[in-house]
């Protein structure tokens, strides 16, 4: 017992170890490292993970946890160690479940197809990604098959990102959104100030910008000492190891809201990462978060609900106002930040058509696995959706189904959490105005002190203790609520546009 | 046979992909990790390298090397297997006398002896540093018990960074050197030139400096695709992999030749690491540097050989001076280059006393393997020596004893390295104008193709086929000869200071 909890708490350990260097690999991937250096950096990352993978299947381990796992066993352990053997052999009862074989094979797939949309998007020719797209999914169907969850095969793929989740449910949330949401992109549409769109004029230099950043930064209580602020490509948040949780952005001279918002977005990421549960739960399967969809809600939380309300640009007008020297005042700034612009692009969409292009992708991807749709389909239905729901057209494919990576890289059924992401963010708003009512004065203060504080006591420090949807239930008293997201975003749009 | 040469083909690759990684760690510490992530980030260090030591003894690895490397066997390889077989077959066995608890013991003795040399050298205090010399001490002379090669115990630690380097000879090189360098000094000290110290004025911001830091690396076809310049505490060039070699270099706002000299050292390095032998050796043991003075031959002959030579500053000056706007004619950032200022500091020695700075450090070092000096004795010893050799005495121990991390990391017999690289690189230089009468026209023009192409010839192809004393035989005709340095040193300071 004592022996095998050693070895269990070690594996643990190291495995964490591992998982901060294949973060290292992917950081610098993605900001500092030289052209060239790639092809091998590729090799890297996939022999740190296949050590990794080597380790969470290995017999030895295994059968530690079988061992402590045991009824008698578990009853003589000790509360935290009893739900870290528990969620330990979940974990690694469904990895030993895929063959190696296919770890491999899929990391090699995932490779070439993930240079063939790169390629493809940048010739704007779907057909030179297709048939890469065509294996991703036949690899997505095998693994479906080695896991095999209840109900729909798309539920496994779920499952890996949001735990718990099913297709069931998210349709019925889903479609319960659909329809609001078009009503009110029509509504915005035809009101008098949509007509009105104001373009952000002047440039703001890069440098500024991160000044900017490093502030809010500061006001978010990111601590210098155990954080960096990069530039990438695309914006991320990863955790290189308890101690060392780095974000990026991007500068566009012409938009300094672009970087301001990223920034905002990664670091609730890197908050919650921060405030995942140490002291007995260091280094443990547990010190993680239970999903993505929860670890969006962090980010969404902190760019839309704190980020793009009117309170903080109470605060922050001033901040930009001197920063930039322009004139730009506090009702500008948050129509800026808020006004709905349908566009064919998902990561530059406004808040309400954001969550119009990820049902679109959902829709998709549910066709895909359930071979409902032929590869070369996919093009014309993305399109026509896109009229449907937002009512834009892609010009081209680049903008249309190439847009996003996520395919190319075997991300089936990541889509999705991004909505959850932002529903769940929107009931975890509404509890804390419940809870903590002075809030929005705290806001226009630029003081996040206690919204942290609240944060950190009903979300962070259960790890994965509980699943996402669990932790929801305890603070929210209720579970995915697409009602309230869609009432949140009713009474803002309603004040911006008059409606 | 097939199947052996296939297994060490594909474990000789993945030690050096995990090379890579442990190499992309160390850069991260020393560049951009926040500063909380240090803690872990030596967990991570010393996960990596235990993994790698695994590898490298392991049985079946041994095993199939062994069966290899059997007479027979040999004969019917090819001619680069059995280069590779031998060369393995050596690292291996080096390797397997070394007990992993020894490894792991060692890599915690150096991390807290690191730390307390970090503490000793912030607080100038000596003593809180000794005890954990004395720890790495002990540790390095159990290691030289595990390994025993012939003669003094010091050769063992001499032959992990120079192959086949032995105290005697050493001794024989050294002693040949101290007398002509001291009397070099002193009449130097004795010129009238010497008098009229020409000290740098004005400041030279560091993005100017960079500027120009970019342009030197430009001309010395450092490909920018497949290396980066950033900067750390001390300068330094790592290679993450084969398309990945990065330096790093310092800013001294009132010293524009401090970044510029630190930028053409690792330069140098970066040089060599990118031509080194691929084809048939391409990620085997013979792709590395055959010693570390071979390798720091590279980095002074053209930080100094090159980079402060007459026909150097007749191309650069004029870059310096559009960048600078100052006035400084070509004579004088030559001199500027190259005046001697006996320092008590290694790191801001001049050429000339550089080399007494190694002599003393290799004197004590003697002393300490064969127990011939008392822990507390040290920093008198090094202050007496200090002042005998080079005229200075160190005001406190952080300018004397404590000055380089080098001992706390445990690298006995790596300070002999920086200097036998200066004597190689005198030999190179030497060889090369022999050569390549041209090379003096070519460095007027900031023109270094013809020396890159001459060293890739005559240094960087060999990799490990051969040791750095025979790659020098090959190359000179000759092997270590401190005779040719001290030449090259008169001329020059004969030249500059009208001796």
């Amino acid at each position: 017992m004592k022996e095998s909890l050693k070895f269990i708490r070690l594996q643990q350990k190291e495995l964490s170890l591992l998982g901060g260097v294949s973060a290292l690999l992917n950081w610098d991937q993605m900001t500092y490292m030289p052209q060239k250096g790639g092809v091998e950096r590729a090799e890297q990352i996939s022999l740190i993970s296949r050590l990794t993978h080597d380790r969470i299947i290995s017999d030895e381990f295994y059968n530690h946890i079988l061992k402590l796992s045991d009824k008698k066993n578990m009853k003589t352990l000790e509360k935290h160690d009893r739900i870290i053997v528990e969620r330990l052999k979940k974990d690694v009862e469904k990895a030993r479940k895929i063959p190696s074989e296919y770890i491999q094979r899929a990391a090699k797939t995932i490779s070439l197809s993930y240079n063939a949309w790169q390629t493809a998007k940048k010739k704007k020719k779907y057909k030179l990604f297709a048939p890469y797209l065509k294996k991703i999914i036949e690899l997505e169907q095998e693994y479906t098959d080695y896991i095999k969850l209840p109900g729909h095969p798309y539920n496994t793929l779920l499952d890996d990102y949001e735990e718990g989740m099913t297709v069931n449910k998210l349709k019925n949330e889903f479609n319960h959104l659909k329809k609001p949401l078009t009503k009110l992109l029509e509504d915005i549409k035809n009101s008098k100030k949509y007509e009105k769109q104001k373009p952000i004029t002047g440039t703001y230099p890069a440098e500024k910008q991160r000044e900017i950043n490093e502030l809010i930064l500061k006001h978010m209580m990111i601590p210098s000492d155990k954080s960096r602020l990069d530039t990438s490509a695309h914006p991320f948040t990863i955790q290189i190891n308890n101690d060392d949780v780095r974000i990026t952005t991007r500068y566009n001279k012409q938009n300094p809201l672009s970087s301001f918002y990223a920034t905002i977005h990664e670091a609730g990421h890197a908050l919650y990462d921060l405030g995942l549960p140490k002291g007995v739960y260091k280094d443990t399967v547990i010190s993680q978060a239970p999903s993505v969809g929860l670890h969006e809600s962090q980010s969404r939380f902190w760019e839309n609900m704190v980020g793009r309300s009117k309170d903080f640009w109470y605060y922050w007008h001033t901040i930009l106002k001197k920063k930039y020297q322009n004139i730009k005042n506090q009702d500008t700034w948050y129509y800026i930040a808020n006004q709905v612009k349908p566009s064919t692009i998902r990561v530059e969409a406004d808040e309400l058509t954001y969550g119009l292009h990820i049902i679109l992708r959902f829709e998709i991807e549910l066709l895909l696995i359930n071979d409902k749709i032929k590869i070369n389909e996919i093009p014309d239905t993305w399109n026509e959706k896109m009229t449907e729901l937002i009512g834009v057209k892609p010009r081209n494919d680049a903008e249309g189904v190439l847009q996003d990576m996520h395919w190319s890289t075997g991300d089936i059924g990541y889509f999705p959490t991004y909505l959850i992401g932002s529903i769940y963010s929107a009931q975890i708003h509404k509890q804390l105005l419940k809870d903590q009512p002075d809030t929005p004065q705290q806001i226009r203060k630029g003081d996040y002190q206690d919204i942290i504080k609240w944060l950190r006591r009903n979300i962070h420090r259960y790890g994965r203790t509980l699943t996402s949807e669990q932790i929801i239930k305890k603070t929210c008293n209720e579970g995915l609520n697409a009602n309230v997201y869609i009432q949140y975003l009713k009474n803002k749009y309603s004040d911006i546009y008059d409606l």
